[in-house]
């Protein structure tokens, strides 16, 4: 029986010792004897690749690991794993070490959703593997889960709340009242929310990941910019208040969804309102899940820590773990080229449903001009919540209608409040946001 | 580049032709060209082993495809799918195919926590693959998970509701305040229980699946027979009336945990009471969710319908596309068997919390003789709430006590309610029950 003393260690590269780096540099040694029982041969830790080798570390390794000279990092590597983020330099090293040889594991959303079909094509060519599960949902194990258990199935649409930090804003606003700024600076404080909240707060991290889970369920190449993308900093007071008094909460999802008439895929990511009986509502704080829609498994659900040092670098080694054990049983690995070219479809084309909340002349007969511009443009109604108007006054008696429609396209509820605001009895659409869930 | 039809196709055997059997030829006729495109070669359904031919059937395929002929069902078979179900004669043709050189798919959880080992060693030496996805959890991506994904990191407790008849049952009981019986004559009903429920009810299915969770998580054999196991029918109105007063809710779990102290692992399956807030709280209907905590994950949660014909094909067919792809590109299969022999604890050794609800005087001094029983016994009490008995009368005036403790070892437990009954102001000690969730 060959033992784990009997073969060669594998070499093990990290570029990038911020938060997930010193993890998985942590794991690396502190549990080198249970992996290399686990594996059956050692994971030798090399060299870790950073800007600055003197700077101080969350764990802190002997300095002879720490150094800024590329050639030195790369030098006999046999995994590579990039958790330096950011589009440059990282694509430029993560081909190097594709073309070395390398097989390479990355927690990258960016550069995947951007750059991933260039990396893909170029690792299958290789032969070598590259693998990604930290890029999506932190430690929640939903890559692997797409690609392998769910291979036999038709995967239909996947929602999922895949950025903590708009999560936790959202639940403090939901169950504390508290205002988006108010959630925002006590997410920062927590160290939820960075000093700059853009990427967070405006969607385009949910949407990079929305574009690798898209890849993944659809075997098809998508990128960022494909992405319809609103963020949570304009949802307003009285949107909240609707929301609840309907009995939803607001949820910032990233939806993907193959259609079948047109033919396509739709990818999206914008606040949305789930009943709170949906699984996904009841996702707290900075947690995340992925929802999964499939032909014969039906609704699954992933949950976990979308984030965090540790909990992301436990998905980085998995990764790396099952590259080592692959290695040793020998063969080729497995590649994530794109085998269908399906098409993205304009968010026009997207079939969900809505509430709108709209002002209106407090009278009679108000209700059924609304009701009738909806029917003109075949977007069914199906419930409709009357409630004082608060800014209603002697001179203008006017009163608040919440509508909830049934499932219609996006371009069709577009013209919807086109004509809606044309109507003499209305004074003004205050919020329309998009519903999912039974 | 190679091609579809430059490939051999491979062929599948189908054993049983039931719910989930005829289900997975569905998708293996119906899917053909898109798992032909998806895995690079056609999968041949060739023949499909029924004890009754002539049978009717759920998705009726042409009569050819049926057979009662072992032989021919055998006959070149690269992969061959068990889901006849039991061990005799599943186990001898599970063999039969691994000597001929066929990989296995199966969903026999009996089967596996059973004779687990010897089919996994089998295999091994036969360089051939054993899935089995589809034996926890139905359609819920677990197994693999567990395998790959988390293997960097170590699992230290699983949490399932892995059985969707107990499930059903007492989240009637819970949400419309049914009788025990009456939420199992509904749920016969409804399909979710069988004319006899016993293995459901009583647990023992519920415990062959913490024996194959436990084996992956742990990476050491365990057997059904060292599964400590409590099924639900034993559980009283009083039961339910104090877990719902104290906030919550009883859950019948598969719990397995490794121990540091003494060293090894505990398997067990009983009612637990979990706090409302919990994700597994939540899992309504028959459901099925695995709770899984690791050391760098942290928690993690899967979850998705636990049975049914269409998403347990779907697991199964998860194996089955998987192991064709694996054919395809050659090299060998991954392996089962145990890496560890971690000891099996007896339940004495479990740790956890308490709620235990006694029948005492209405007197000054009670609680603190009872709570004086308790420290004694190194057992601390966390919180106590107490409520009028209804049984109480004039001769003797009673109090119902409901104590929820921190956790603390079964056997110190086992003590505590010894001497607790021994107690003069004592009656009766009315229900015990576990506590776990934060």
């Amino acid at each position: 029986m060959t033992t784990a003393s009997d073969t060669p260690a594998l070499n093990i590269a990290l570029l990038g010792g911020g938060t997930v780096g010193s993890q998985v540099a942590r794991i690396l040694t502190e549990n080198a004897d249970a992996l290399t029982q686990r594996i059956g041969t050692r994971l030798n830790l090399t060299k870790i690749l950073v800007r600055n080798p003197q700077a101080t570390r969350d764990y802190e390794l002997p300095t002879e690991y720490y150094t800024d000279d590329v050639d030195e990092v790369f030098e006999g590597a046999d995994i590579v794993v990039e958790l330096m983020g950011g589009i440059d330099p990282a694509r430029e090293l993560v081909l190097r070490a594709i073309n070395q040889g390398a097989s390479v594991v990355t927690g990258n959303k960016a550069l995947l959703a951007t750059h991933g079909n260039e990396l893909y094509e170029a690792a299958a060519e290789a032969g070598v593997q590259l693998s990604f599960e930290a890029s999506v949902g932190g430690a929640i194990p939903i890559l692997r889960p797409l690609r392998d258990s769910l291979s036999g199935d038709k995967i239909t649409r996947i929602m999922g709340i895949v950025n903590g930090t708009t999560n936790y804003i959202l639940d403090e606003m939901d169950s504390t009242g508290a205002s988006f700024n108010d959630a925002l600076a006590e997410a920062q404080r927590l160290g939820y929310a960075e000093a700059d909240p853009t990427a967070d707060v405006g969607g385009a991290d949910a949407a990079a990941k929305a574009a690798i889970l898209a890849h993944l369920a659809f075997h098809s190449p998508f990128t960022l910019d494909q992405v319809y993308t609103e963020g949570i900093a304009e949802i307003s007071d009285l949107d909240h208040k609707a929301a609840a008094d309907a009995g939803y909460v607001i949820k910032l999802l990233a939806i993907v969804e193959e259609l079948d008439d047109p033919a396509g895929v739709v990818l999206r990511v914008h606040p949305t309102l789930l009943p709170r009986e949906h699984p996904l509502a009841a996702v707290r704080g900075a947690y995340n899940a992925v929802f999964v829609e499939a032909e014969n498994a039906g609704e699954l659900m992933f949950y976990g820590p979308g984030a965090g040092g540790a909990a992301t670098a436990s998905a980085v080694m998995g990764d790396v773990t099952s590259i080592a054990k692959r290695k040793l049983r020998g063969g080729p690995g497995r590649t994530h080229t794109a085998r269908r070219e399906l098409e993205c479809l304009d968010i026009g084309e997207a079939t969900t449903r809505y509430m709108v909340v709209v002002r209106a002349a407090d009278a009679s007969g108000v209700l059924a001009k609304v009701a009738g511009t909806f029917a003109e443009h075949n977007v069914s109604i199906k419930s409709m919540n009357q409630t004082p108007d608060q800014d209603s006054n002697d001179e203008r008696q006017t009163a608040l209608l919440a509508f909830v429609t049934h499932r219609a396209k996006e371009a069709q509820l577009a013209k919807t409040l086109e004509a809606t605001k044309q109507l003499d009895v209305v004074d003004e659409v205050l919020s329309v946001m998009r519903v999912e869930g039974k």
